[in-house]
């Protein structure tokens, strides 16, 4: 290996204009949404999506990029991990902090040095339902519906392996490291925002033997596919979609937040808020998927009404209630099935529910709720902020 | 040390009205609200609670008692520890379970064989604000208002490490252990429901080395006085205050909750609701301390509104926002302060959060709103759950 190697390549950030998007894949199911081509932003229609049951199948997957789709080699890429004390200033970017002392890894390093483990994660874009707030007041982002969630099965190594093996934390610092410090990661990809897709979570979260976060090489079995981060990409179970960084090229130790654009900027729920803290964990959500909204039912039997909820941190869907009345009366589902990770024992996953109520007469406004573990609930109606996040007000369904 | 004190002491249930309350201390500050007298249960009013300020002193600290507050001694109280992998019937008591390798400590060996740690920790009710359910449907249990939450340092040692030094944990069996099991903690006290108050905290809260689980010895800097548990009692810090057991006289490892009463039937938010979980996290929650409800403001100047904030597991707040018009229109507060913990960086303490508003022409409906780390909301009415526990929803006070 030769000595540049041992560098992250440098990137830079390219014009809105000249990003290429000439090799992104352009099959896509028909019963998608899309929201915006270049960048490639799509969500499944919520039918398509709960029937296609616990675990979404790739092609289901909703889809989310902030660039064109990097074309990457599973036997040229590399994986740079280092540690840095020094904080940098907020036009900086964490990877041009000189002095670091970088551990290069191959994806066969990757596959063959730490053992293969899978977990079932939901993940869902923070701005999944932006809609609801959009009609509120304008916002700005992607306006996706409920469909950008979906379920899979992700395998890889543990990230807490590699870094305990790989990062050379000093041990005397280790709990300083693990209570005050970040891990950064940055994807090998292009971006008009800023020189490449990026974002961090807390070490704490990064090393928590029950926190499950993986650099992750398959989905649902098969090598990832370059929508959804070939050749490797983080998973980081319980959080926002937004920190599983896919075309996973750096990580970084870091006393502070990712400085890029997309955790800095993309996150700060208001404005006019300072808050030194970024948005990590899911909140609780609930969302009927079937019936679907201003639909007519001919049927005079009575009628299935399914969907999904979920939570963030580990914590489990304690309660999922639906209401025919608009929200004047409330009654448990009939069925729910949620899983805890094997080796955990935390619920990373979706719960699909299913409640059978009685036919419906004229009309009906059917009105769907989550409490999680936590004793979380869910607001009534949409609560607005500025960037359109987190968005988890009851699920109304109007139905004929 | 002669063979009987190595097991616990047996306990039976004891009828209620057998119950000897007659060494109850008897002094209370005349601004408490006195729900019950026997067994002591007494809330501060809410002016005194927030101008107490960040900590609040243990005469303002609320009182929850399920019993006689015990009279024991710090020479001769005993604190056993064990370790059991059979799962007992629902009827049976844990600490009945034979075959426990007991462990056996004294004060002197708390005090002395670990570090001493400090840290601040928020306890609160689980059914704190209960009023608000009771006023949607009847409730079961004492109707707190919401002044059964406070705010204190709390010192003692570690739990993960008495547990690691004593409990004799199998490492082959650590991580199953970690995942599955739950520590269980039983008081030395009588109650009328069972034979002693117990509740118990997932394993994986009480070994988290950010978990800061605590057996506390001190409050505030002082020994524990008997109504805030002498000589010693559990803090379990971001979790509802049920679990932060008093009098603490045995715990033990297991491979299920505790079967005390005060675990199983007291939290079961519903009792048509089959739920495997049980809460341990409290939720995001926020009320106004002053003005008060139905205030009549006879100045002309600005008011001052001031409140509380308070999430679970470590959460932080994240925002705080006040209505003068009935929730129409939202100003983030003026004034919060929180402090992570020194030692673990987490969110252990409320918020004391303060926002000045015009001076109010004729009356306002004033209204107060958290938001968690994680992106938790409050619910805008109460969500009536049988039990009445974990109500967060919006907090309004109508002045004129």
């Amino acid at each position: 290996m030769d000595f540049l190697s041992h560098h992250p390549p440098s990137q830079n950030r390219v014009d809105e204009d000249d990003l290429d998007y000439s090799r992104d894949p352009h099959w896509l199911r028909s019963d998608f949404l899309v929201h915006t081509n270049k960048p490639l932003n799509a969500e499944p229609c919520l039918l398509t999506l709960v029937h296609a049951g616990d675990i979404t199948p790739i092609d289901v997957f909703f889809k989310r990029n902030h660039g064109p789709i990097p074309d990457l080699s599973l036997d040229h890429h590399q994986i740079f991990i280092g540690l840095t004390e020094k904080c940098s200033k907020p036009d900086e970017h964490d990877s041009t902090v000189p002095g670091i002392d970088w551990q290069v890894l191959s994806m066969r390093d990757i596959m063959t040095r730490w053992p293969k483990i899978t977990i079932t994660a939901t993940l869902q874009c923070a701005g999944n339902r932006r809609d609801g707030l959009a009609a509120v007041k304008e916002v700005k982002g992607v306006i996706w519906k409920s469909g950008a969630v979906s379920n899979a099965t992700w395998s890889g190594v543990r990230l807490c392996d590699v870094l305990k093996d790989v990062a050379k934390i000093p041990e005397k610092d280790y709990h300083r490291i693990l209570r005050d410090f970040h891990v950064s990661f940055e994807a090998d990809d292009q971006v008009h925002e800023d020189i490449c897709y990026g974002s961090s979570i807390p070490m704490r979260k990064a090393m928590d033997p029950l926190g499950d976060v993986i650099l992750a090489y398959e989905m649902n079995g098969e090598p990832l596919t370059r929508e959804h981060g070939f050749p490797i990409r983080v998973i980081v179970p319980g959080f926002i979609g937004a920190r599983s960084v896919k075309f996973l090229q750096k990580i970084i130790i870091q006393p502070q937040e990712s400085n890029s654009f997309f955790q800095i900027d993309h996150h700060n729920v208001d404005q006019a808020w300072d808050s030194a803290m970024s948005l990590g964990e899911m909140n609780v959500q609930c969302v009927i998927c079937t019936p679907t909204d201003e639909e007519i039912i001919s049927t005079t039997a009575p009628v299935t009404v399914k969907g999904y909820a979920v939570s963030g941190g580990g914590r489990g869907i304690y309660r999922v209630e639906v209401s025919v009345d608009g929200g004047q009366t409330w009654e448990p589902v009939d069925k729910i099935k949620q899983d805890p990770d094997e080796h955990s024992g935390m619920y990373w996953t979706w719960a699909i529910w299913e409640k059978t109520v009685p036919k419906i007469t004229n009309s009906a406004d059917i009105v769907a709720r989550a409490y999680d573990s936590s004793g979380n609930m869910q607001p009534e109606h949409p609560i607005w902020n500025y960037r359109g996040v987190m968005n988890n007000a009851w699920s109304h369904v109007h139905v004929t």
